[in-house]
């Protein structure tokens, strides 16, 4: 990125606002809108008029998520509200827009307008990103509800995606001895070149009884009260996946299991890290349009 | 420890009480004393008589601290108080007793009654156990503190000593870009010799403008206004040495940096750990005395 | 796999050799052909007449590389030569088949015939294996060319495919500063996740002065002469990229630097794990069927 | 090492010779005694008169071990054979003198003339850096030896001493199942702290048929007829520890087991790191000199 670029930052939470201020302290022109009860410092033209998203920039920034409902943007910090809708038929031909959570009504509207709008969530390296923040949200989690140390405990982590890949990585580094879960064979080979314990998703259930502490990444119920019936009482749940997630938590709480679901850490625990991966990823989109 | 002894455990917090827990699970006789105001489950005699303490035990298990102040036990959890050397004077002779933070005055009443008393503190299976929980314990205080991940910030542990060594290894695993530091050549090849940079103590001052955090674990003023003032403005510093630690906190707070003097850290954090610590300590020794 | 199988393991080298043994030894029947020079321990009705492949086993093993050359049967270990058209020709409809390096020649022959064939190299499970085999091959290639240890040398990892992940873990696990390079965002994501430095291929060339050693994992030219030319005058590269690999071998040579090009590790330097990847392939194939 | 020193490198193998030039590659003054055999790249001073050594050197450099019998120094690269006590009554008083392997007779000697003599081997900096050499060499061999990799192998270390400590570090690094043992309470809680199977060496006995590769450490017979006789058929089995070792190898050969006493490996496999090492003491003693 060696040049001044202009980006037009729309609504959004936290995050966004870091990401402006990390966007003027790389020297680049910001222009703020649907953020007016943010605070920002560094260079920001802020509370700019919508009407300004008429003109081209290099880089339009909308929300994560971009919607608050099926049809308004996501703009915590505006005392305004505006329809996703109206906001992109501002935008000119060919102007490349970044957001989070498209779904399938604001692509065709892109696509009608000719507009190029990309997913942060569809990118590999800010789903990268965000798992690392996961990971580590899910370890202060875990630390948080036990009275004891992590090392030496046996742990498994269900599910080998990005998530238990790097919440593997890093349990493993504390000295947890890791068991991590896959459904497929290539994967289990993955879990065991890496040094861990691998077993079957479809397998847990007969070594439930094994593991002090159990972090979930897979969004299916795997965690039926069958299979929580067979952990130790004093075991420490930790549910990464989005609702509904992967525990039956009602069976659980009837078992006095100790659960937790822990939802959007990245924002939560990390919103520096977020902001950071958001502009990482701008970058690397420009980066790949200028190749 | 195949058989069942007899254990007398007298004051202290509720890590004590835990330590009763634990030995009456593994099927050891427990009287409980001074512990009056604590709940207790388990096959556990709470509420005893102190004279009862004129008996022989296995072993009698003082708190840590062994003494709330120069002359009384540490009996948080009582509504009594005891003079230590009162207590002590009850014990038979030959009587192995176990306590914390043994000061000379309490060394030689024992030595002049003819009881043999073990200080935790100097005995190296509690003390790293104990180091375990404080390498977590900063860890967990570093992810709070911080907005964003750990990973590939840049890190200096200063004092390659117990807390340094697991704080290393731990931090490493979270793929933190680590540097220790160290006074004597011999540790400084340890550092190198487990992967990471290594800097001598000495030079702290001039390379401390890498560091995005700094764990300090040397009792000695190591941070002074003029090493703090080369820093990161948003450098996080979590001082783990014991009061009055190793950084000037005033000068820190004048210059603005994010500061932590994190202590007690085992108690706090993990008291079931603490409570296994000192389970296991009392464990190794019976078993040292029985070879 | 509870239950007894029949197997047909059909000619090549000494890692069939080794997976009929596994075979056998986990009780199932195993008939080897094209294995008449072969020695072989344990219960395997060995010397076969191939017409018995009219037969249907519950799975046929051909060779890795299946063929020798455009025509006959990779069979080092037999008097005899046999065209895989042949071979082939004999199975029953419906015969499972498993062999390495399979061509499109043999996929249409078998397609036209009603066999299913899977090649060892189109799945996950075996290339994961068989890049444990080469990232320990490849460090064991570099102990032997140095006169250093590997412990704090700068080491870059150019991509990060299967090979590249493994061996940027065991090298990170040895004290190694490890570099890791990529082309994607994504991959440059995974290897910051990981803990290591991070470097675009497409800029290997500014920074090749800072390694010590260099593991290539590109198939295509990377280190060329104007590369190369910037590297340290000792520098120790393995190029682990099947021919013609990614290095300039000839400018190397004339730059005077120290290069080794290390090919079909697996089988060289860990030839029971060969098989027991080759056993594991295999058994994941059949349970997959079972589904 | 700010400023030009002036060594006196006396006698030694090739390891001697790469530590001349490495000191002429930092700039010293490097004359080379009963050395005359070796080449030697770099401004160093060769073939001297040894009674040259009548002058006063910032530090004069004997071999490693410093005698090859109870009276002479250890010369191979030399055509002359010299008394140790003869070399010794040449350096003036206060000289500062170091070497390898020092007998009580030499320091005897040495302090009767006023000399001060450091031995490498009572040097931690010295010690740690020859464990690294010894652990990397230790993996290199069981590559060697195994047809297998070493990921997920079940791998014992008896003793976590220098070299234990390290070895553990570099296996838990490549995937392997780390098991180490430990006499003492102290060591046993350091093993679990690194998050590594703790055993009791006493108790090896009872759980050595778990193990499929051992590396002993320890000086003492510890694998004894009955204990190897409780161990894996394949079991590979590595003895670190200086003669006579801790394996009873005769009984080993006789059960078919797979042995290797690997001696001296530092000097063996990586030489030049051995030089560095003796490099980095003698910059190391001077530098306390110094302070």
């Amino acid at each position: 990125m060696p040049h001044k670029l202009n980006f037009a930052v729309v609504g959004g939470d936290e995050r966004q606002v870091k990401l402006c201020e990390l966007l003027a302290h790389d020297g680049h022109v910001v222009s703020a809108f649907a953020l007016d009860k943010a605070e920002m410092s560094g260079v920001i033209t802020s509370g700019c008029d919508t009407s300004e998203l008429r003109n081209k920039y290099d880089c339009v920034i909308l929300p994560v998520p971009v919607k608050s409902d099926a049809e308004y943007l996501n703009t915590p910090l505006s005392a305004y509200r505006y329809k996703a809708d109206d906001i992109l038929s501002l935008f000119p031909t060919g102007q490349i827009v970044v957001a989070g959570k498209v779904d399938n009504a604001l692509f065709a509207k892109a696509g009608r307008n000719g507009i190029r709008i990309y997913d942060y969530l569809e990118r590999e390296d800010f789903t990268v990103q965000s798992s690392v923040s996961t990971a580590e949200g899910a370890i202060e989690e875990a630390m948080k509800a036990l009275d004891t140390t992590l090392n030496q405990k046996s742990c498994l982590i269900a599910g080998f995606g990005h998530i238990g890949k790097i919440l593997a990585h890093y349990l493993d580094g504390l000295g947890v001895k890791v068991t991590a879960s896959a459904r497929k064979s290539g994967d289990i080979a993955w879990i065991s070149a890496y040094g861990y314990n691998a077993v079957r998703t479809a397998e847990i259930k007969e070594h439930i009884a094994d593991y002090d502490i159990i972090f979930n990444t897979i969004p299916h119920l795997i965690f039926t009260e069958a299979v929580l019936s067979r952990a130790k009482r004093n075991v420490f749940i930790c549910d990464l996946a989005s609702k509904p997630g992967g525990v039956d938590f009602a069976a659980a709480r009837e078992l006095g299991l100790k659960t937790v679901h822990a939802l959007s850490i990245p924002g939560k625990y990390a919103p520096m890290s977020a902001a950071e991966a958001m502009r990482d990823t701008i970058y690397n989109i420009l980066d790949e349009w200028g190749d």
